[in-house]
């Protein structure tokens, strides 16, 4: 049976959206819809056009005999901003202050809807760099690494600070926790990354630096290469930060326990 | 500018796969693209259509002037057993099998591809249900969780087994590791969850329960309601089970050290 344009539209879309930075042969969807070729190429001409100028992500064609069409999210910088304003009015609340100083994130990091679009914004940042697994560290870390995972329609691995029988073979590295000086420990599933990945680090939380130097050495351990670090949050550190290369979406700025106020700007996402 | 009908499709399908079980009212679509209702309802019978057709969830349309149209996402038994016989397949793998019989599943547990899909699978049984969050203990389960709570779009909460400062007041309950049958302790953030939540818990594996159970039991004291379990995995467990209503996708029902053979078969999903 022959589906019609519309129809075939809607099913297109919702395909893309599902298997971001894939490259789809064009035959694939011909089949699909028992459909020519050429009238594959004009729907997929409409949904390029329409995904630009409502600037959802880039449809990239790829000419040639191996050739078809790869969807890769994208953001633009406005909507970036808009969502990362929206994240220092929330991430301000009087009632996330803790004791110590400390910000509460953790409601934050359960919202889908919150989830999805910052791994968006960290994905766009990174939609031309050749990934092959996203890292983070238990247990805060993990929200954001499926987010862009799934963005970036690569694996994430999880390191821990605990040893766990169900995760195999580790391999370990000591670091120094950069706010507290002190020596610890964390470990990778062996098996989990392949040598000679290329690792995009995230987090959720950045003070002095000293977890993300950690998973920096745990890169090397497994003779991978970093691609980039982003993190959720930052706090200004008065120390000398282990880490120089880095972009955060905020940055908590200032946090005053006696009025209760903390003051989060825009990170360095946009510098 | 009027947009034409070929592009409202698109970007419709767009919208309503990011924005799963919300209610988007009418008026929304006909201002953003500055189109008459009438051709709106007409877009959005076509998308119901092929929605159905190819098995890509529900579009329900709500009456009235405070209605609109949900999107919710859905898989039939047949999509869900192809999923799983796959999944099958996959944790027989002889070299997943660890030291003291346990099965390797952190790598799948990190694929955005599987976690998109079991996420479908799980929401979809939950579609007709009230949820307020999903429950997960960290870390493993935190991926299922997430996968779920972007289907359902309701947040989660990871309850923990160490003490966090990040995380301010907690309630905590103490558990009996159903396998080892130590008392053990876990927690969760006392603004997590709001009193009179309905909470739907999920878990990457099952043995004895006793994990589980420690989160029915947390889930009490926040005078919240349990309304399922769903794990990614259990294992045939020779004692007595403190859980009885649960679901598990996929059941590991035998693993043999010495042929290193590990036996798994579709879980308790679809009885």
């Amino acid at each position: 049976m022959k589906i019609r344009r519309s129809e075939r539209l809607v099913d297109m879309t919702h395909y893309l959206l599902e298997h971001p930075h894939t490259l789809i042969p064009l035959p694939f969807f011909a089949e699909r819809y028992s459909s020519a070729k050429s009238s594959i190429s004009e729907d997929l001409g409409i949904i390029k056009k329409t995904f630009q100028e409502r600037n959802k992500g880039i449809l990239e064609t790829v000419p040639g005999a191996a050739g078809g069409v790869r969807f890769i999210p994208d953001m633009t910088v406005e909507q970036a901003e808009e969502v990362i304003m929206t994240l220092c009015d929330r991430l301000s609340e009087k009632d996330r202050l803790l004791p110590g100083g400390y910000v509460y994130l953790s409601d934050l990091l359960g919202e889908p809807e919150l989830l999805r679009q910052v791994g968006q914004i960290i994905a766009s940042k990174y939609k031309n760099e050749k990934i092959d697994a996203v890292m983070t560290v238990a247990t805060k870390g993990v929200p954001i690494a499926q987010a862009v995972s799934y963005h970036l329609n690569v694996p994430f691995v999880i390191v821990r600070r605990d040893s766990k029988i169900t995760e195999g073979s580790t391999v370990s590295v000591n670091y120094v926790s950069g706010s507290s000086e002190r020596i610890e420990k964390m470990e990778l599933s062996k098996r989990s990354l392949k040598r000679g990945s290329r690792v995009l680090v995230v987090d959720d939380f950045m003070k002095g630096g000293g977890t993300v130097n950690g998973m920096k050495a745990l890169i090397e351990e497994f003779e991978s290469e970093l691609v980039g670090i982003t993190v959720f949050a930052e706090s200004t550190f008065s120390g000398r930060r282990m880490i120089e290369s880095y972009q955060s979406l905020l940055c908590v700025k200032d946090v005053d326990v006696s009025t209760k106020t903390i003051t989060v700007v825009p990170g360095t996402y946009f510098n």
